[in-house]
């Protein structure tokens, strides 16, 4: 290929994908059904249409149909801030000396601040479609909170969100992002549904957790009429929607003739590393085409290179259904002083098996290295990443320094998924010397482990 | 023209400008030449030289030359975040009913979050080339030092901004922004500096002010080997860098056949609002085209609808050269309710002629005004804007409703210079239902009148 690469890459709003991609439709090994918490055997969309709208209910259950149309509706709300650019990083590559090309995919272009807006405007959709009033979700940090928020005002939908009471109070700034996009923002535990007064009763002066927001929004969503429960990560349905990542990115590389040859994406829940994986692991599975993939997780929540591939409850409070995924025990709670996100105990079903099924690899980093590559990127090609994302870009990093001892000119791409505007207390932390690393010893790990179901 | 208008106009990096443009070559009255506050002459690029890199005391004086060739390393840079989005607002404009057609030029997609970044990397590049060894700078709130903090990091230049100390106390984020690129950010009044010092000795526990700040960074600029001072705004040279974004702007237009009706830009200093329409009022001087220009101010600092047209200096610490301008006086103070930006005593002297001789209007508004019009535009288009930024927006709004009435389809072009991330205290007061609106009396403009040097 002699096409000049630009620096960034967009496609033209035809070229944008106009359907998600279902990657289990592919897999010979398909992930193992979810299951009732209360009755331990696969869910059916009957069971799980009081907490999901319908139509989620029954992508998060297919695993036969390979595409699913965009609707129009969002279709136009992807066009305000898609397609993201696939930027070449020829600023980072010329630091490093390096004869990779780097490629990221920048997802970080809207007030979200990230990809999760991909699927909260997708399960809006189907919310206002089935003629809801509104939905209720939990939010930690609160990126998913500001996304679904964003989604709700778009079509004027309610959106409740129980926001951990700590972060409620240590985060202002994103709770106010919130209120500006219409959501009502209640710190959790809270006084309006009975597990909040309970736990409350029990524990005066609780700060929250995000197991009992969970509670609280499921039980809000359950008790009013004309609201459903969403959730921002670990599920299918979420997958399926973040897959416009991947596409878009395969597009974006087929147009200039560039074939990937190491992927690379973070992974806390696995909705961002799947979505952008998936269209590539597609082509493994039928035979078309060798990619090497990687998955990057901190090291202080291994949930991949050090857990366990089993049955376990999605949430801590243990209301949703059960799923078999690579997990630490829904009881593992990561050190306090982790500052970079990707903080679940385990790993999206699809991602779980296949890495299981050895189409993606793992790799574990501590949060002082990420936070020096993050500044390190951050000062040669602009943007300011999100903590999260700086796990991609950890491992870019070391895949591109090999290739300067081998002299491979490698293709590596990585998901860049937000920035790191409202993680300023972490780069504080970082810029006054003060980040630490954790690594769970074995006993600890072999004690949450014994928080984990027998199924 | 058939030619379908996608969500976002994005030029090819072929299609970016090449050369900056210099709209007082087409002025028949050139602004007024800025005077040396010592001798109250016509400065020199000799006098300027001690302060201000050659190169850029060159670009502050010429009102001659048309164009200046973008140097490859600034064009180099630009590619990391430009071309920036021309945005059809296709959902604002179905939301208010209107036939007219709402373009914005976005600036808030890159890390500074605002459009400040077009001018620092220029600056930062001629102080590279003069073989300096950094700049100094004052900041308030901190978006032009973060800004110059990216592009000094870029430049691998020593950045020494001087914060106000009641936004370094209160604004901690920005702050981390800085030093995360690199930066020394100090507390004004520091102990750095003998201004700063004495400053502290008058005024024990002293929070500083903006003047303070610029008057600490020229010391610091002017005492230290190899050092030059910066600013962010107001300057011609400045003005020249940001003719990037109407540059932009009109290429992405004449792509797609589209002639602006109505152009509207905030202006504080006046940066954005030149940079964004220079190119339009060059066709306007050389009677090739004819538009409505608007420039939009707050009713509680407005230089242009209440100012007087005189020579006034440029910074409240009277160090810096004298231009003549539209001033409130450099003693004007903003009230401290004012959540909003642009609280800029003066306006750029080449943004003052333009309007004096008529190619310009001028309106004020309201902050409680512009934080509703801030919240209808985010809950539909997405972007959360800049108080600044939402300026224009209000303005934009009410030109689209007046189209309503009329049924004119006119095309309305607006500046988005950034987004509101760091500005959540201003929106959380808006969202409690505390910004409050404050009008200047006659009798206080009459006072700070009083402050004009007379020349």
């Amino acid at each position: 290929m002699s096409k000049e690469i630009p620096y960034k890459i967009y496609l033209e709003e035809s070229e944008m994908p106009k359907q998600w991609y279902n990657v289990r439709a592919d897999m010979k090994n398909k992930p193992a059904p979810i299951l009732n918490p209360a009755t331990l055997k696969p869910v059916t969309v009957e069971e799980l249409e009081p907490i999901f709208c319908t139509e989620l209910a029954k992508q998060e259950l297919d695993d036969t149909t390979p595409y699913f149309d965009i609707p129009e509706e969002i279709l136009g709300f992807y066009k305000m801030y898609r397609p993201a650019p696939l930027v070449r990083a020829y600023c980072l590559e010329k630091k490093l000396g390096t004869p990779a090309h780097i490629y990221y995919k920048f997802e970080g272009n809207n007030t979200s601040g990230s990809h999760k807006l991909n699927s909260a405007i997708a399960q809006a959709y189907y919310a206002k479609k089935q003629g809801l009033k509104g939905v209720t979700t939990e939010t930690g940090a609160g990126q998913w909170g500001t996304a679904l928020s964003m989604a709700c005002s778009y079509f004027d939908l309610d959106c409740q969100v129980y926001m951990v009471k700590v972060s409620y109070e240590q985060k202002p700034f994103r709770r106010e992002v919130m209120r500006t996009y219409g959501a009502s923002v209640t710190p959790s535990p809270s006084m309006n549904t009975e597990v909040g007064r309970k736990i409350n009763a029990e524990f005066p002066g609780t700060t929250g957790s995000l197991g009992c927001a969970i509670s609280e929004a499921v039980e809000a969503a359950t008790t009013q009429e004309g609201y459903r429960y969403v959730l921002g990560s670990v599920l299918s349905q979420v997958l399926i929607h973040q897959t416009v990542i991947g596409l878009e990115t395969k597009a974006a590389l087929d147009k200039y003739g560039i074939k990937a040859d190491t992927i690379i994406g973070c992974a806390g829940g696995g909705s961002n590393l799947g979505g952008l994986i998936s269209p590539f692991a597609g082509e493994m599975l039928r035979g078309e085409a060798d990619y090497e993939i990687i998955a990057v997780e901190p090291a202080s929540c291994p949930s991949l290179t050090r857990g366990r591939y089993a049955y376990d409850y999605c949430d801590t409070g243990k209301i949703c259904p059960l799923a078999k995924m690579y997990t630490l025990g829904s009881g593992f709670i990561p050190s306090p002083n982790h500052a970079g996100g990707l903080r679940y105990h385990g790993m999206s079903s699809i991602v779980s098996q296949l890495y299981d099924d050895g189409l993606i690899k793992a790799r574990s980093v501590e949060q002082s290295e990420v936070f020096k590559a993050a500044t390190e990127f951050a000062r040669v090609e602009g943007i300011l990443p999100a903590p999260e994302s700086s796990h991609a870009i950890k491992v870019a990093i070391d895949e591109a320094l090999k290739c300067k001892e081998t002299g491979e000119e490698k293709n590596i791409v990585f998901g860049l998924t937000g920035t790191g505007y409202f993680d300023m207390v972490a780069y504080q932390k970082y810029n006054d010397g003060k980040i630490t690393d954790y690594i769970p010893t074995d006993e600890e790990l072999e004690k949450s482990f014994a928080t984990l179901p027998t199924v």
